[in-house]
């Protein structure tokens, strides 16, 4: 994609005419559908219709066929201003365009059904060949600037959506279309696709055994397995020692609060939909905690602080509760309860720059060490038009400032992207391109001013005064459930190996190597590197074979010569063999390479 | 007190004579007064009563002095059996008697308030001097069984208490008294009440700057900063280390579960009162989770288990969410929210006795290393007389069997007590006694094999056949939290020097030893020992002195000759002086008393 706006690019205008085109075969083949939105989003488009009956592989064929005929047709897409009873006259038989156009005059909604600030100022209609939707545009100009050999329906069981995404309105069936500018890009979508639906961290999570879900425990809510906890740990430990080097505390908080907390620091009722209900405790009512800021600044403020305490830096792993509605749940990028990597900064203003460097230093660390290269910075500014922004405009401005100034003193690249603040403050993403080139956004940095004045927190100056420290809000990770479900995906659950929870496998060619492949995994225990011995029946390549898919480093393999040379014979993960080694020599090795955090396996 | 029940005891029969006495000189003080409850409780007794105003010093100075003086009248006590209308005709002008009688009579509760489980078969009035209670005994045959000189009334200001402890009933005035053999006895108790005064985790915790509450966050939801959490944090890693070469293996789960893992599990509706009320999410009710055990369930249960697989063993640092009364909460060992250092062993049945005795091992070893070895080990069996039991008999009896094996085979000296086992199974606790001699329960291994019954737990057994596991539930520390209040209060916050959050405070005598003193910091810091530096203001005197309240092990002062010397002069906290020695053979001596767990200093 370019770097200019996606809105802007004629990828999104053929994927928005796709879209229309798509509608118009369905309704061919389908005539007594109902027809409702049809967005183009990431990587393609879709549309949700009501229809009378489920959709079939072959009605999908029929209508891929038929779209590319529409497109081959060269069509010119037309549009034309219409009054509010013309539209709804036009689209009387068409229920959900009636509620859209109805909204949209009342000032509720566009007409893909996301929230405007005021009433539309005009209502247009897009036509193209013998299809007409309500649309806002922009299309390109002639279907002959699609590629007919570039669309595709890329799902062929389609899913089901709710109604404005409401559970307690009509269920709907959504199509997943995709279009690219050349045959070349759709095969390469395609291709990627299907290495994606490989990698899912749900299919290779299960068959590494790190995670598993129950529904009597609940939707969206991971159970970690002895090997994903160990990963899980793996990661705290290693996060929470840098931490510690750069001057942050660690600190425990309960997960959950007095419902006043979150009112007091403006999260409740503002993310009310993304919380649970409060829990009555006597005459009080608990939240289930949805941040962790309101804890720590409790903390903050037990005592009085000194601009020589500051900066206070909080860390706490810290799990949080957020609702999601069920059909939106996905393995572990999309949960119910996760883990933030969590740290607040209480600083004076002066202290924003530097920290905030320090900050960023220390997420390009933890990516630049987990190999994940491939990231650009967004720098998130507040949505001028909209008012669901708190803090005053000086402190706004200084903040972006510093934000702005700590990326080209750092050499980052950037992007400045309005709409994209925290409701206290701005802040800056890290978006990570992973190995499927799919975006995903890890990292963040955060300025507020906000929330030190809510809950009214001082330090005393040199001056003697007392002063408003500014919080900076830091997670690299974000959530650790997510950040984790992402690296098994990136890495196809193939992890480096100080992160793989079985670092050495010992294949012991028959019974009577048993006890040298268990005297060797002893030593390696001793150093601390995680070892299994297989001493099952099976045959040697069933077992390097069960190591490889298990992405197990290193494997050992011993018979009589190794036994003899007290050596071992080293195969790797990837099928290298490093041949026969001196066990203190593979020890040593694999010490470096677990030490050093090595992407390499020697 | 002696091995035998503190029920059977003298001291019993005197406390609750003496409870008598007081409920007497009370009324003599108040004749309006009301009076409800009054049993003996550890360590002395207490009564309930509703006054027509608040007790001052001088009311309880002179009740004391009454009591002596009614107990000098050397008083028979003597019982009578009466008839439920007698007895409400007698009692006409105290309500609360009259609900007792009431409910004695039915069967709902006995004299003290506590259920039962059938009608009293009779009813009893024990009389002394002039004064008459419902009772059931035992009392000394008269007051001159008393010593005047040995009782005394605890603390001058008296508690508040709810009627049957219920908060919804009426606001009772608690006087607690106390009662011993002779003057020595309760000398020796009130000091002891002085020292512990002194040393309550909440003044210590605060001094120490170990944790805080929030009342915005919560009653009873300790928020640990940042030295409290590194001790939490400590205890955690070697606790979880030892685990892990015992081959338990780490695993995490959510805070939250479906209700119906607590109705399977039968922890709802059965300690419904101690639960939070569930969480309505779509369709479905979710509970802050008093337990972790379900969630290690499920984890057993997602896979299919061989006999080769088990023992299987998950813990976690889990925590868990229990209302209490907020009258009952006390610091961080009376809270609404803990951790629990929770493991679930899975076994056959022959596995019980050699993992029993493995856990009980560990807990024998995480005790001796903190120093903890006043303890005593109480195997709780059901109470025969009640139904809140579950599960059958033969495999009560086969667990308590293999308690009673292990414990013997251990060596341990242990008491047996009905009525002490957990609703699904016998269980063997560690009761400690601190250095004030209170008695605490830390840690818990029980049997269990009714959730594996209740889940449907299974295994493949060698031949084939499905078997159910059996389950170990264990806990060295029992709750986190509590365990670190005790652990505050019986070393008085000078905790061995592996525990303490500052471990060495570096003194320079000047400014210009200020840079010396932080290369011996970087050196310390370099080889992982937590360490301060001093250099503000104040004179060496005055900061060996807070070096000496915050406890810290040791304190390095630095002045010319040690500079030129590259040594440091040790002051240990117990104010003992190592004088100067070589920066190297310090470091030395802290990383072995460090890394040995040692509880001297050096």
């Amino acid at each position: 994609m370019s770097n200019g706006r996606y809105e802007d690019s004629q990828l999104y205008r053929i994927r928005h005419s796709a879209a229309h085109v798509m509608a118009q075969a369905m309704l061919e083949r389908f005539p007594e559908a109902k027809i409702a939105i049809g967005p183009p989003i990431e990587d393609g488009f879709y549309y949700d219709f009501d229809l009378p009956r489920p959709v079939t592989e072959e009605d999908l064929e029929w209508v891929e066929n038929r779209m590319k005929e529409i497109i081959r047709g060269n069509h010119p897409f037309t549009m034309r201003e219409v009054s509010a009873s013309e539209a709804l006259e036009f689209f009387k038989d068409q229920p959900y365009k009636v509620e859209l156009i109805k909204d949209l005059v009342s000032g509720r909604v566009d007409e893909n059904g996301n929230e405007i600030a005021a009433p539309a100022e005009k209502i247009t209609f897009y036509t193209h060949d013998t299809f007409t939707d309500l649309c806002r545009g922009p299309h390109v100009a002639n279907t002959s600037e699609i590629d007919p050999e570039a669309i595709s329906i890329t799902f062929k069981k389609p899913a089901g959506a709710y109604w404005r995404g409401d559970e307690k309105r009509e269920q709907l069936t959504r199509i997943y279309g995709t279009a690219w500018e050349n045959k070349e890009q759709l095969d390469d979508y395609l291709n990627r696709l299907e290495e994606a639906k490989r990698r899912d961290h749900r299919v290779v999570g299960e068959k590494l055994d790190l995670f598993t879900f129950s529904p009597l425990v609940g939707k969206g809510l991971p159970l970690w397995k002895p090997k994903g906890a160990l990963l899980r740990d793996t990661l705290e430990r290693w996060l929470r020692q840098i931490q510690i080097e750069n001057g942050y505390e660690p600190v425990v908080t309960p997960h959950i609060g007095n419902l006043n907390l979150y009112r007091t620091s403006g999260h409740y009722p503002y993310y009310k939909d993304s919380q649970y209900a409060p829990i009555q405790i006597d005459e009080e009512e608990y939240l289930l905690r949805p941040m962790n800021c309101p804890h720590h600044i409790m903390i903050y403020k037990s005592e009085m602080r000194s601009y020589r305490d500051l900066p206070v830096r909080y860390a706490e792993f810290g799990t949080v509760y957020r609702y999601e509605q069920s059909g939106e749940l996905h393995g572990l990028t999309r949960v119910r309860g996760f883990t933030v990597d969590d740290a607040h900064l209480f600083v004076t203003p002066d202290q924003v720059l530097p920290e905030f460097k320090r900050a960023v230093q220390l997420i390009q660390h933890v990516f630049n060490t987990l190999g994940l290269t491939d990231f650009r910075a967004r720098v998130g500014l507040r949505d001028p038009q909209s008012d669901k922004y708190v803090g005053d405009d000086a402190q706004w401005e200084r903040a972006a400032r510093d934000i702005i100034q700590a990326c080209d003193d750092l050499g980052l690249t950037y992007t400045v992207e309005e709409g994209e603040a925290a409701f206290y403050g701005p802040k800056l993403d890290f978006i990570f391109r992973d190995a499927l080139k799919r975006n995903w956004q890890l990292g963040t940095v955060q300025v507020d001013y906000n929330l030190p004045e809510r809950f009214e927190l001082e330090y005393v100056a040199e001056d003697g005064s007392r002063q408003r420290p500014v919080m900076i809000h830091r997670a690299p990770f974000g959530s650790l459930e997510r950040f984790i479900g992402i690296l098994i995906e990136h890495f196809n659950g193939a992890f480096p190996p100080w992160l793989s929870p079985v670092q050495v496998l010992l294949i012991p060619i028959t019974d009577r190597h048993v006890p040298y492949a268990e005297s060797v995994a002893a030593k390696l225990a001793d150093v601390g590197i995680r070892a299994e011995v297989n001493s099952g029946k099976a045959r040697m390549g069933a077992k390097i074979a069960i190591g490889r898919e298990q992405h197990i480093p290193w494997m050992l393999i011993m018979g009589d010569r190794d036994v003899e040379a007290n050596a071992v014979s080293v195969r790797l993960r990837t099928d290298e063999d490093l041949g026969s080694m001196p066990v203190d020599e593979f020890i040593a090795l694999a010490k470096r390479v677990i030490d050093e955090k090595s992407l390499s396996l020697s």
